[in-house]
């Protein structure tokens, strides 16, 4: 196969990009300096090298324990458990968060054969068992039918400890609109609603 | 710069790949074996390292003269002008071209500095020159402003050396629906109607 037919092929196997976009990225590489080409090889090449799960808490880092595992600012009583490491991303932009994380590596899914031993759940019972420093885990999981399943699962097995669990609030996202909200969000915004 | 934020820096260089997309992209790739991410790289290495513009006609190839202008089954009496190398994949789609092609490397547009000096028009006037074995110019830039432009500067610059200068004709899109075309369209389409 020739290496521009390579090229696409690659580009095609990642999420979201067709046979049209994965083309149309090649075609505008051909059009760059090949220096730009090979910087993106190169990224790619350090992440592949570089990147791996921090041994404590499951994020994706270049080293081991990872930089929040390690940070002697951040408070060791919180963990905040997420499904994949990007949600991390999504929790540091608020800037309001300055507890550590534990990242399951999925959520459960019967569906897709992912249970319980498919996820971080004994390094997770590892560090809520040992010392009791952990005193409240905010349950971050998805708002979706196998996050909530993956949260009350927790909960479940988190609760016996004595460590509070708590998770993310449901309600009406900041600047949308109640006429096009769905029923659903609506609900958990009535059930969950507070004294102005 | 952590690895991860370059690699999600590098993929939102690429266009219509925004922030969002490209840190999809770089977590997609973490969470894939080692190897499939160096051999994204090793692709976009070889198309750096191997691919170049065809000294006939311009087509991006691995080889020069690239593998139309060498193959003995084309039709050298008929060349097919295309702005971009990628033209050339849509064309040979259709399995209905068996010529040659030319490569302009963009079209007209003077708002953007493109002047006839930055195509290649130099090398197009030549393979008309000498033998004078060339028919037919088919031209197949795109069916915009610009694109028709740059039709209209070719068929003057070919026409004068007794060489026969087509475009593609315009009209409905199979498959398309009358009520949504627009109206230069179906002008078009009405200026090209045939007996059927």
């Amino acid at each position: 196969m020739a290496v521009i037919d390579e090229l696409t092929a690659e580009f095609a196997r990642l999420p979201g990009i067709g046979r049209k976009t994965a083309t149309r990225l090649t075609y505008y590489l051909l059009k760059r300096p090949p220096e730009d080409v090979r910087r993106l090889a190169r990224a790619l090449d350090a992440v592949a090298d570089r990147v791996h799960a921090c041994g404590t808490c499951g994020n994706l880092s270049e080293v081991s324990p990872c930089e929040y595992c390690t940070n002697p600012r951040r408070d060791r009583s919180i963990l905040c458990v997420v499904e994949e490491a990007v949600d991390i991303n999504a929790i540091e932009r608020t800037g309001e968060y300055r507890g550590l994380y534990h990242v399951l590596g999925g959520r459960l899914s019967p569906l897709e054969g992912i249970g319980p031993a498919e996820l971080n759940l004994q390094s997770l019972l590892a560090r809520l068992g040992n010392g009791g420093n952990v005193r409240e885990v905010i349950v971050a999981t998805n708002p979706s039918v196998e996050g909530e399943a993956t949260a009350l699962y927790l909960q479940k097995l988190i609760q016996p400890l004595g460590v509070r669990v708590t998770r993310l609030a449901r309600g009406l996202p900041v600047g949308g609109d109640l006429e096009y909200a769905d029923g659903v969000t609506i609900a958990e915004a009535l059930a969950g609603r507070r004294e102005i």
